[in-house]
């Protein structure tokens, strides 16, 4: 194996996280070449307890890093409204995500939501339909998706963002 | 054993959470008699960065949940001002505590910080230094306390008012 492509090769998860509805990505970046491994969401439902879901959240992408080898995170930095109940909230995920990178030693980029889609659209104010078809550019794959695209999409769009970053 | 006190027979943790310091105690419940078995706080610093900091609590509690056979967590519900930044930031640690509660299969309890106030004092508004008198005189160990005491007598009234809930 030749080391210094080797140390180039990255597996980057990217994940939009939600509680009721988490989308993820994990994109490959091998030899130079960028692809989409898979992607997909996680429903964690509404009724369910918040310490029930945030452990199911936990499990399934602690198996996800170790059966990808994931090197890298990616997430969108939050955009803070009034809402303090609701940031109270989003933050139990994101603090899941840090024990994550902390216990596999990720390496973790946050990009703001306008630094994603200026990346992926050369626009910042674009809308979730305009990063969409730009995604379907890159990974035609994903016109297979029916729901919970945007999920999905944000998720891709975040990981892709890291996977062109370096 | 009887099974009848064993299962009425609870260890209880409290946490008052914070990124730089958090405060915790146990509280033993045992044939009726309810005492201290442990209080004190755990210097996160200010200066690691924060996913350090939260793997640094997630093992601390893990440990402190299995050595001492914790049944219950005691916890504040937080005061929500309009710092949306600091909620998300509380948000890291309550979600690391969620699933501890998972993993452990714990009873949480969560009580406003004027409910703790009234069950130590008799009154919702007292202020911290009147909660620290009350808890001297049902815990005179805790005259020890010289530094961060706030942080620990704050973790001691919420694990006792958990103690009394039953």
């Amino acid at each position: 194996m030749n080391l210094i492509s080797s140390q180039k090769n990255r597996s980057i998860l990217g994940i939009d996280p939600g509680l009721i509805v988490t989308g993820f990505s994990i994109i490959v970046v091998q030899n130079g070449k960028t692809y989409l491994k898979e992607c997909g969401y996680l429903p964690l439902g509404s009724k369910k307890e918040i310490p029930i879901r945030i452990k199911l959240f936990y499990d399934f992408f602690k198996e996800k890093i170790e059966k990808n080898n994931i090197t890298d995170l990616a997430l969108e930095t939050p955009f803070l409204g009034k809402n303090s109940a609701g940031f109270l909230k989003l933050g139990y995920l994101r603090g899941i995500l840090y024990l994550l990178k902390e216990e596999y030693d990720l390496k973790i980029h946050e990009f703001s939501p306008r630094t994603v889609k200026q990346a992926i659209t050369n626009f910042g104010g674009a809308e979730k339909e305009q990063v969409l078809k730009t995604l379907l550019h890159i990974f035609p794959e994903l016109s297979t998706i029916t729901i919970k695209k945007y999920d999905i999409t944000d998720a891709v769009a975040v990981s892709l963002c890291a996977a062109w970053k370096n």
